[in-house]
């Protein structure tokens, strides 16, 4: 099952048992999507933050409703993501980022982002809330979180980069790399806290 | 098309386009949900903030892939929802909240919040947002923001009450009421600006 950019859809169910694996297993082959659920939950449940992501939306067309058993959708598309997929609070502020995964090795194609997704994170840097996007390279497994005014830059000026993609060394500048564990497995409000607190 | 919770399910569409229906007609039966839509766009395309209903969650079990079109979901379930249906950031702040309606007159019956959306809000609070209820009595058509803290005080204490349903006057000692207009077809950051930064 694929959303409509074509990434690899992880059932719900998946998803929520992803933290109760072994880190042996666990760490083999988690996508960021299921290494960020297992953060998240970790997060909640240690009183950290409550970041959640927000359900792939969805056009209902037909629903059914059987006797003595759930409604049925019978019919439904996958609809454009009008947001980012995360957000939630920490430390009295609001978070929002998106999370992207990529096969190449040295750089990360801007056509994974959606114009709506940038022109949301503008938004949310303009109402003061905390934007980013975590790029995670599967190759070398290296993920970074990337401050939203680094791509809102980047994608500014792709005319004067001569490039659709964001070159790794821009990311390294810029970014900051966030540590891989076990719980929680991807640590990314220490990045957070180091990349916008660390001054406090 | 109905949620687990017998709420009517109210099509994107429909919701999508209700803010440009004239205001005689689009006062005419519109839900809660139509009326913060509207708002919300309102909000967004004016600067004031950045706030989003969340997707509806389904649990998707089957999709076909039909050849030259877009896949199709041909079975999937309406999930209970974990956390509340809006938020965002407004003023620099997290905004998280939960909106109902109900047609009794005089009190709104608390099974209309799940234990785990009242844990969320308090959560939510914990971590320095600001969580509400907007609370809606059809009848009337009167609509108030009623803080988090005094939806979890009541709940609480249910056997002190000695009811189930949250008695019109205690929410509006303890709630705000909400102007209704046009554009925002309802205000309620106004209410948020009187109730949270009024002292300010």
């Amino acid at each position: 099952m694929r959303y409509p950019n074509g990434k690899p859809y992880t059932p719900a169910s998946t998803t929520e048992t992803a933290g109760n694996k072994s880190p042996e297993y666990a760490r083999r082959g988690m996508t960021l999507e299921e290494d960020l659920n297992q953060s998240n939950k970790y997060y909640l449940n240690h009183g950290v933050a409550v970041i959640h992501k927000k359900p792939t939306p969805i056009q209902i067309v037909d629903v059914h409703y059987p006797k003595r058993s759930a409604a049925k959708i019978t019919e439904a598309y996958f609809k454009q993501p009008s947001t980012t997929d995360y957000n939630g609070v920490y430390r009295g502020h609001y978070i929002d980022f998106e999370a992207k995964e990529t096969r190449n090795a040295a750089s990360f194609p801007m056509k994974n982002l959606h114009a709506h997704q940038l022109l949301h994170m503008e938004e949310i840097q303009r109402h003061g809330g905390l934007a980013f996007v975590l790029i995670r390279f599967t190759a070398s497994q290296q993920t970074f979180l990337l401050d939203a005014t680094h791509v809102l830059h980047f994608q500014a000026n792709l005319d004067t980069y001569k490039r659709k993609s964001m070159p790794l060394p821009y990311i390294e500048e810029h970014g900051q790399i966030i540590a891989m564990g076990f719980a929680p497995r991807i640590d990314y409000l220490k990045a957070v806290d180091h990349y916008y607190f660390s001054h406090l």
